[in-house]
């Protein structure tokens, strides 16, 4: 399923021993500078990957990102953030640009250096040009301990531009972070400062609707760079396949949760605001009580009404307006019989579960996107054994 | 370990047939009208029991309080508060006082109405006068699948008052809420409202500091009841045996949570103040990740750098200014060799795990108490079955 890059793109995919033989080791760069955006971690242990890389798309520019994986470079002090510099540095010396127009993300284990040595001898090896185009070895280069690969594309309506994402995460058999990378690039041409404002659009409605444990990485990532190749598309066509392909890698993280068998969407609508809808059903996704329900699937509807009543912020939120429903069953405040009870637990053993809530309020919607909480989850996160 | 209530109380325990053949009916009561205080549930969804209870205690009077375990009476409806009311009136009918004395406490399934057959017999049943007074007996009574009943008692310094504490949660082998009930009563004769001010501060510092899951209760309540038949005693000392008892319970509490192995202890100092240090507390004893990594003695310190970082609205919170502790031990920013991991690792092994987090603003200071995360809890709440 070889699935290539837009045009104007160009990748290199290796390891560099990191930790294991796995790719761990990806350059993907435009043929010259062009608009990128980036949103990053609110973490106030942010890492150095992130501090470069914020300090260095705040031009809206860029030509090349480079992903280093197995190893996150976060609690490291100032001598993380000289080894970020240096792998930027070289990055551009190999590229023949600024080392402020290359980008950087990491993910991995927390509190532990590069091995720098390994890491100049994969820098001098970055061949000249970048001779690799394949999407989808750029997503198995920047996965961790994830289990599949995350691409998407989609291709930008009326013109002959495409849109290409790759993503990693959630997952980890190691003390390693669940880091959320996450780079599209696309060859139609759109001007920085719209892509900026379509990016952190599109990423408020679907990366930032994600949730698999509550835990926010130190490293979380995601970038877009526009080579231009295909020349200027329809904006609006732009942010459908921007956003079609934003949702796509964000429900095959969902679904790739740690330890995670089933995808969990959760849809509030009726709230004051949208703002209000993405809490009440962010309650919801997160709460472990719901989680293990849908894992068991156990027809315990009573936990949705927990999620939503701890919400205690939300003063308008009123038990008699309130309309609880999984897929399209009603469960309050319809009261469930035991037939009912009997054919909710049956939806609960699908791979995909719409638990729907209505506030009754107005009109403001949200959609997020989680998964349930298995065993599994308890292993991954605790068998680490030193 | 037959523990009295304090003089001027009274109860009746007994088995009414909610769920199975286990006590589920507890009366305590006052030998006449006494000052008392409670703290109630936040939730959006609470129960009438936490309605009426909160209307009946609006006087910082009460008689009695009884409380139903084995089904909470949560999302009922007109009928659900029709029979609280009933059961409070069926209470101060036997007693022999106003039906706005009697406070009311429920735990259990939610979304089921009471087995009112029963419980009317339950009702018709109590003895007069009560003639119980074994507290363990109480406590053994709210339990729902608690493992252990919760009882703690202290002395008031300098008077022959005791305080006597019980408590139930956190545990389910049904579809049930976790929620927290507890009950305090004392034979000091203390002021209404300097009651009522002294239990919401012991509270916060305790109950309102322990987290197992992050799911707030439809049901949680908090009493305390004074009789006081010791007579007067020195305020500070009275506040000292609340919080005393309030401590060993909510300690008994997080022991105790679902599944749970190891009590886990955070505390944070160093902060602009008390309410900053307890919020990054809460987001390191509620990280799953955190959890896990204490449940499998995963020596993994940088998830709790990360558990710090996630708390982004804590602007002055600064990488460079933070120490984090298991124990006694630093492990950041001094960095942690490989026999520092393998003692980190031994340390994990205990059952009672200290995460000390400095955060080098101000004089900020709080502790929370929480349970690592283990298959149990999956098992626990998923493999409920229709």
């Amino acid at each position: 399923m070889a699935l290539s890059l837009p045009q104007g793109f160009s990748s290199h995919v290796a390891n560099i021993g990191i930790k294991d033989n796995t790719t761990d080791f990806v350059v993907v760069a435009a043929d010259s500078i062009c608009a990128a955006a980036g949103v990053f971690t609110q973490s106030r242990f942010a890492g150095p990957s992130v501090v470069v890389s914020r300090r260095n798309i705040a031009n809206h520019a860029a030509r090349a990102v480079v992903v280093i994986s197995k190893n996150a470079n976060v609690a490291t002090g100032a001598e993380g953030l000289r080894n970020a510099n240096e792998v930027v540095g070289g990055v551009a010396h190999s590229l023949g640009c600024a080392p402020d127009d290359v980008l950087i993300a990491s993910t991995g284990v927390i509190g532990r250096q590069y091995p720098m040595d390994s890491v100049r001898d994969g820098l001098a090896a970055i061949p000249t040009p970048l001779n690799g185009r394949d999407a989808t070895e750029v997503a198995i280069g920047i996965m961790t301990t994830d289990t599949v690969a995350k691409v998407a594309s989609a291709t930008v309506a009326g013109s002959s531009a495409t849109v290409i994402g790759v993503a990693k995460g959630v997952g980890m058999i190691e003390p390693n972070m669940a880091t959320l990378i996450t780079l599209m690039f696309t060859d139609a041409l759109v001007d920085a400062h719209v892509l900026d404002a379509t990016f952190r659009r599109v990423i408020d409605r679907t990366f930032n609707c994600v949730s698999i444990d509550t835990d926010t990485s130190t490293s979380d990532t995601a970038i877009v760079m526009c080579s231009g190749a295909a020349g200027e598309v329809d904006l609006g066509a732009f942010e459908v396949a921007l956003h079609k392909v934003a949702l796509s890698l964000t429900k095959q993280v969902a679904r790739d949760g740690e330890g995670a068998e089933k995808l969990i969407e959760v849809l509030v609508d009726g709230a004051r605001d949208d703002a209000q809808a993405k809490r009440v059903a962010k309650a919801i996704v997160n709460s472990p009580l719901v989680k293990t329900a849908v894992h068991g699937a156990d027809p315990n509807w009573g936990r949705v009404a927990m999620a939503v009543g701890k919400c205690s912020d939300e003063t308008d939120v009123h038990e008699s307006n309130v309309v609880i429903r999984f897929g399209t069953q009603e469960c309050f405040p319809t009261q469930v019989d035991n037939a009912g009870l009997v054919a909710l637990s049956a939806y609960l053993t699908s791979d995909e579960v719409l638990i729907h809530v209505s506030l009754g309020i107005a009109n403001g919607t949200a959609t997020v996107w989680g998964c349930d909480l298995t065993d599994a989850y308890v292993h991954i996160n605790a068998d680490y054994t030193t």
